[in-house]
């Protein structure tokens, strides 16, 4: 099925908007009036515009409080039409939107809504324009999906059918069956937007909230699906309402919206993206830094050996058990303290991993960084990281280690046995883009979006991971930005699993680790929550361990001081344990805060 | 009565949050349990830095899901509430906050609930603790103020009492007068917010959109005084979830804070600061620019006279009817390009206006900027702008306009009378307090706030005006900051008023000046909505002019091209239009970025 886009969905102005929706791969875009009356170009010359970038104007929107007013009111309306459908002759656009009336002046009177209907489909059909009649979720008199219908369905005209918007339609909680009942030519066209699920009025939720399907919690795919069953063959049309897309770059919106689109299509059945490969471990977590002075003794503290050294490029691979960092000293000009830049990550299928991340717009990197390095697979996350998809093959050194010569370096191993999961920094206001990606393009689950406290803001932070918990990935935005960049820009980091921390704990520090120090207040507030086995929470406060439990198991964590823009976290699962410490959050930000300051 | 702030309201850590209340002048402080945990310091460490401030700690906050649960939960919890106790007396604090039970496991048995807090009092009583019982609005079975205080009465305990908060009250449309059959000295302790009306679920809305009394539309003031005649006679005590409070400058929040108290107070016939004087009119506008090469041709070509120079400093006086614009060229080095820098406001009393900002924490600039300059009263608007509170007399050319030389020069004039309006952008984040200083210090009255379209994100605008409508400000704020400095720093303008728009802009386009350029579809949109007399239309389409009209009359405007930060609006009313033309704020900003490209 065709594409298309709302032009209300995107930035800037509107040949920056034609733009991004082409270069993203839409078919056609809705152009919203607003955009075409702040234009400086003339109708004529935006459908020439839209036609050089191969974007059909699917549809033109919206028309508002049209039908079922007095007669006077009405004539005014047919006025304003003509205006409209001469503006749209001009424009090339064969499709307007008509809302449900909001105006106080409108009738509830049906009969008379059709009637009214039927001549502005009259006037329309002269043009050879059709007019797509929808039911506003806060429609005075007509605001559910089935009412429209039946006015349609008794206005009898060829020029008149209904749009379907699943925001409307889906806000309400309507029985989306009931769909199948309409003919499917005369379903004229079909918006599609999700929304997280919020108790919310309506109109606010719709006017701000919206955002593309996948993002939020409303069934998108199983309203398609019930508009294709009744015959529907028309674009599948985005049409989101969103403070933050109003004001992000268009081009970026626009891939995240086909992105999003690709994978409804893929969930209603109606196209197949290569399968998702759900990646089953971390084959390693790239550092990046200028100079090795920081970080090599803080890898040796934590009990890693230097164990190979690339043959082409100055990267060395550190491990301890199952865990991986390279260290990356090729960096340019532009990294120079230590920072997280990629991941490896275990797939069963790394072409094919590939392939899906490619259909999904995500932009895959040179397959070979040198002649001689052996083939990588990887894409660029939205925030810049880089995934590789690895096969690893540990004992006969192939794959993408095959690269790497050994180099003996054996300190203590210190008891980390995998990276448990890596934390990554979201640019602000993308989120939901971030979330959709990795679900979508890399086959991961994500799980319930927490508040964590930061003294100088509230973060969001939503885990993503496979089912068996082996590839766990904790996505963070940070609070919006403020003058003040030292806030900005946070740290990241790589949490190493250990099977008894205490006694990691005592070896690092012991080889010279340094953690971030705990506030005493923490402790005394664990002994007021549980109660401890002898020694235990003393334990805690000498090592600076955080803890916490819930009715699955228990959880100890704890963490290094921050070297340029990473850190690392030490964490012990006990039982069935699933989440992150999140009510330690606050507490941690504050220390990282005070040993910063 | 005292005043006190939670630590909760603020930024930072708990000693930027203790200092930022001492500086803003409070008496106390609610120290939220988190940013406790959180420090650093030990407890008597800050009980003696909160002494050292001058504040005392009124209130430890708070313990949750305490009561009406079986008898096994209420033992830990006991055990917890002794560890809570003794750390508070380590505090020197002495009531704690427990809000009424969420917990699913809790009972509904208001006899069970008495029982254990009135063991919950005993307990705290031992320590020197009262206890403070607060109905949260989505408390599982204790929801209300007034079924707190049946089971407070019912456990009939010294130690224990009610703590009321607006919030949890206002939220549910609870009737307050049913304060004033509680006991005043059994009203522990008075909690208070505001917020925005919103059809939003009652946690969502307390958690994130609290705001500082008079920012919001509760009636706190209204509970204020309920509790006042009831016999409280605790302290008056912030407590603000605000997701732009969590990360903003703690100083600066604390006293919009401090100063929301005051109004409150004010409102609540508590206090009598200075009684507010509302200016008259516009004295003058201030430009500052570095170069006068840019902004003095435009006034000229706008019909404006440069009637006087600053005997002292390097400032003209332009005057057209009653306008007056000064251009100041001593900007120092930070204000290259012209901008919009103060605003002289003819008062009845300046005197008066300036002891009335005084004592609402508006920073009072020098009387005098050199020994020679007639005195002064201005003060600094939480956007940086300065305010000057004027009393001029035209004909003597005495008051501020003392210390200026008559300097012919004339050229023709437009045809403006006055300044109609200025326009100034507020820092993010700052909205709500612009608007409450506006209101609060200089004494104008806020209007609805409407969202504007800008291409690149959604604007907010709230105009505050006298009652006669000569002095209007129009308060704006951006979209969030994003990564593109480009679409930061809005400019801000100045409206002048004529009588005859055709006319004026005839004349200043005759004269040179630059006028924005409206898209053409803008008037073909105007012919769709509208009927006008013949030529009309054309003319508006000739000259740039924008169009307005509503039940109560017209409105015709236009605008010069940005020049630096700062460009000019030229508007005419007709009939009693209130407004500023918000529907053509779209067309307007999109014409504005698309010159600026």
């Amino acid at each position: 099925m065709r594409t298309s886009i709302a032009t209300v969905s995107l930035s800037g102005t509107l040949t920056e908007k034609l733009t991004a929706a082409a270069r993203a791969g839409f078919d056609g875009v809705e152009i919203f009036e607003n955009d075409l009356i702040g234009s400086p170009l003339s109708p004529e010359e935006i459908r020439d515009q839209a036609a050089d970038l191969g974007l059909k104007i699917d549809l033109f929107q919206p028309m508002r409080d049209i039908e079922a007013v007095p007669e006077d009111a009405f004539a005014r309306n047919l006025r304003r039409a003509e205006h409209k459908f001469r503006l749209m002759r001009r424009l090339g656009a064969d499709t307007v939107l008509v809302c449900s009336s909001v105006s106080p002046h409108a009738l509830d009177d049906d009969a008379l809504a059709a009637a009214q209907l039927r001549r502005l489909a009259d006037l329309a059909g002269e043009s050879g324009i059709r007019v797509a009649y929808e039911a506003l979720a806060w429609g005075r008199h007509v605001s559910t999906y089935d009412h429209a219908w039946r006015i349609v369905e008794a206005a009898d005209h060829p020029a008149l059918g209904v749009c379907l918007d699943s925001f409307h339609i889906l806000a309400r909680g309507s029985d989306v069956t009931g769909i199948e009942a309409i003919p499917g030519d005369r379903i004229f066209f079909l918006q599609l937007a999700d929304a997280p699920q919020m108790a919310l009025d309506v109109l606010q939720w719709s006017r701000h909230h919206r955002c593309f399907p996948g993002q939020g919690d409303l069934d998108v795919a199983g309203l398609v699906r019930a508009a294709v069953r009744a015959g529907y063959e028309g674009p599948l049309s985005l049409e989101v309402f969103n403070d933050v897309f109003r004001q992000a770059d268009a081009g970026r919106t626009a891939v995240d919206a086909r992105r999003s689109l690709t994978l409804l299509q893929e969930a209603a059945g109606l196209a197949a993206p290569p399968e998702p490969v759900v990646p089953t471990g971390f084959a390693f977590v790239e550092i990046a830094t200028a100079d090795t002075a920081r970080i090599t003794p803080l890898l040796t503290a934590l009990g890693f050996s230097r164990t190979a050294r690339h043959s082409g490029k100055p990267v060395d691979l550190w491990e301890q058990g199952e865990a991986g960092i390279l260290v990356n000293t090729d960096t340019g000009s532009h990294r120079p303290e230590p920072s997280l830049t990629a991941v490896g990550l275990e797939s069963p299928d790394p072409a094919g991993a590939c392939a899906r991340a490619e259909s999904l717009l995500a932009p895959v990197l040179p397959r070979r960084r040198a002649p001689e390095d052996a083939p990588l697979d990887a894409v660029a996350a939205p925030d810049g990281t880089e995934f590789f998809f690895c096969a690893t093959d540990r004992s006969g050194r192939t794959g993408w280690t095959g690269d790497f010569a050994p180099a003996p370096h054996r300190p203590a191993p210190a008891g980390i046995t995998r990276v448990d999961h890596v934390a990554l920094t979201q640019p602000w206001h993308h989120f939901d883009e971030a979330t959709l990606f990795h679900r979508g393009v890399l086959g991961l689950r994500p799980h319930a979006s927490v508040d964590l406290a930061d003294p100088y803001g509230l973060l969001r932070s939503r885990a993503v991971s496979n089912e068996a918990g082996t590839v766990r990935i904790a996505l963070g935005v940070g609070a919006s930005p403020t003058d003040d960049p030292a806030r900005g820009g946070r740290p990241q980091h790589v949490a190493l699993l250990t099977e008894d921390l205490v006694a990691t704990v005592r070896r690092v520090r012991a080889a010279g680790a340094r953690l971030l120090p705990v506030p005493t207040n923490y402790y005394d507030d664990l002994a007021a929550h549980h109660t401890f086995a002898p020694g235990e929470l003393e334990t805690y406060r000498e090592l600076g361990i955080l803890y916490d439990r819930d009715e699955k198991g228990e959880f100890r964590h704890c963490y290094t001081v921050t070297t340029g823009r990473v850190f690392f976290e030490l964490v012990e699962r006990v039982g069935g344990y699933d989440g992150y410490g999140a009510r330690n959050a606050a507490v941690r930000l504050a220390a990282q805060h005070a040993v910063a300051e």
